[in-house]
């Protein structure tokens, strides 16, 4: 439940200035038009699962991007049911749209490729809660490669030769000696990778999913004392969402989803960094940055 | 359209502590907790038309409501549909209700009572916009009359006389005169009233139904010079709204429902002004209130 302070589950993933969201609760466009947000350039929206406080913001969403005369197609992705819940909807208030509405249904029990582009890869997996939810992975992909300075004039490289070895290939010299590619390249910034996990109990494989990710966002509901709450409504524990946060070896936790019962976050924050020391609170209005890092250097 | 500052339509109404809801936006229930609301105690909800802005936060009131654990049954009123939206949206999100739900579908073309209890009569009637739409008035009953002292002790009145006078009865001395209850009784209070209407063309038959309403709340969303867009939409401009408020005499007018289109509301204010000089701007979170008045004394 929203509280004074908190308005339902909306996240805004701004990847090069490409916008996407992720889950849509009641009041999205009221926050995204708080905190100054253009929010015409978002393009492709993730929901996790059916229920409305991840849900309920849509109808308004694509109400207003309609009167603003929006003209590029909305992609939005989620579990079965989402076509038929917002087609249901535009017919029952005879909304007509300007643009194209592409709603993509996922297939539940998979871990699948939903989005491609040139910087970005997104996936999504089943989480587990009461009803099919899905788990969202932002991972950029490689950059372009960087040649070695020493690898140009070893081998006296042609430009030809540098393309095709910045895309990947080996070298093969005039002698017929075959040279890999990680010989002769680096690359120049580490991938950024972000995993969005709501609403679900503590999963396993959670941990590999994770693995090195600069952020990972893990709703932690409830308090460890009530974690048989947690169990029997499908959600999960500060102390879970540390656990996982650890075990996966991700920069970052962010926790949120926070039970209305909860005066404060004060406990949260506690019982999660006494596992995770980097846990961080999910507050309105806050964004966290990933900075682009030169990967590091291999010393040969 | 929201905007940063404002958000959709909804007015709540406090009867002598008694919660009535006009209209629930999406946001309702945010706004309702942001303004240290204790909500639970609305139990009736009226719903002008089937537009998103004045309706989309239903669904997450509702919910709300369930998770808290309400136990009254909540009263929905509204235009026929009502009630295929609101029961469709629990299927499909397979909600189920911990307390009941009574969605009173409304004549569209009649002028009716829709709600009365021992204080308050509520009315609906048909205003003029793109759909079928509802306005709503609100009116207070008239208090127990009061007896003048100086006809107690003229007539030397029992006590038994005296009750029936109260409720309106003539007298009849023992000498087989009636006096009229009008000549023995003054009403203590001035009957207060409240008319609700949004979204609507201008409507002449208004300067009737709001005479004498201590507040009209008429829908303002054009200046105007946008007269003609306020036309083709099915809406009113400042200047109409100002004039109805002029010629149904009504002691204080609120104009609101600006289109996004103006940066604020100065204008609106001053145009309406020139013509009506009790206009007040709508803003979210303001309280306005009618003061109980001693009724006129009529000297003969």
């Amino acid at each position: 439940m929203p509280t004074a302070k908190r308005f339902p589950t909306a996240q805004l993933i701004n990847v090069n200035e490409r916008f996407f969201l992720l889950d849509c609760g009641e009041g999205t466009q009221m926050q995204l038009r708080k905190f100054r947000i253009r929010f015409g350039k978002i393009n492709h929206i993730f929901i996790s699962h059916l229920h409305g406080d991840h849900v309920f913001g849509l109808f308004g969403l694509i109400s207003s991007f309609s009167l603003l005369g929006r003209k590029n197609s909305l992609h939005i992705y989620g579990p079965p049911g989402i076509k038929n819940i917002l087609l249901g909807h535009l017919q029952m208030f005879s909304m007509e749209l300007v643009f194209t509405l592409d709603i993509h249904e996922l297939a539940p029990k998979r871990h699948q490729q939903v989005f491609e582009d040139k910087s970005l890869t997104i996936f999504a997996f089943p989480l587990k809660h009461r009803i099919t939810t899905m788990g969202y992975i932002f991972l950029e992909k490689d950059a372009e490669l960087n040649i070695k300075k020493e690898a140009i004039s070893k081998y006296n490289l042609s430009l030809a030769s540098i393309t095709k070895i910045k895309n990947g290939s080996d070298y093969l010299t005039p002698d017929g000696i075959q040279v890999p590619n990680s010989e002769l390249t680096k690359p120049p910034y580490k991938q950024r990778k972000y995993v969005y996990c709501t609403d679900t109990r503590p999963l396993k494989k959670i941990n590999e999913l994770a693995k090195n990710a600069d952020i990972l966002y893990h709703e932690a509901t409830f308090l460890d004392r009530d974690k048989y709450l947690a169990r029997d409504t499908g959600h999960s524990t500060t102390v879970q969402a540390a656990t996982a946060a650890k075990e996966a070896g991700v920069g970052r936790l962010i926790i949120g989803h926070f039970s209305a019962r909860y005066k404060d976050q004060v406990q949260h924050l506690k019982e999660a960094r006494e596992i995770f020391s980097e846990t961080v609170i999910a507050e309105d209005g806050v964004t966290f940055s990933i900075e682009k890092m030169r990967a590091p250097e291999v010393k040969n």
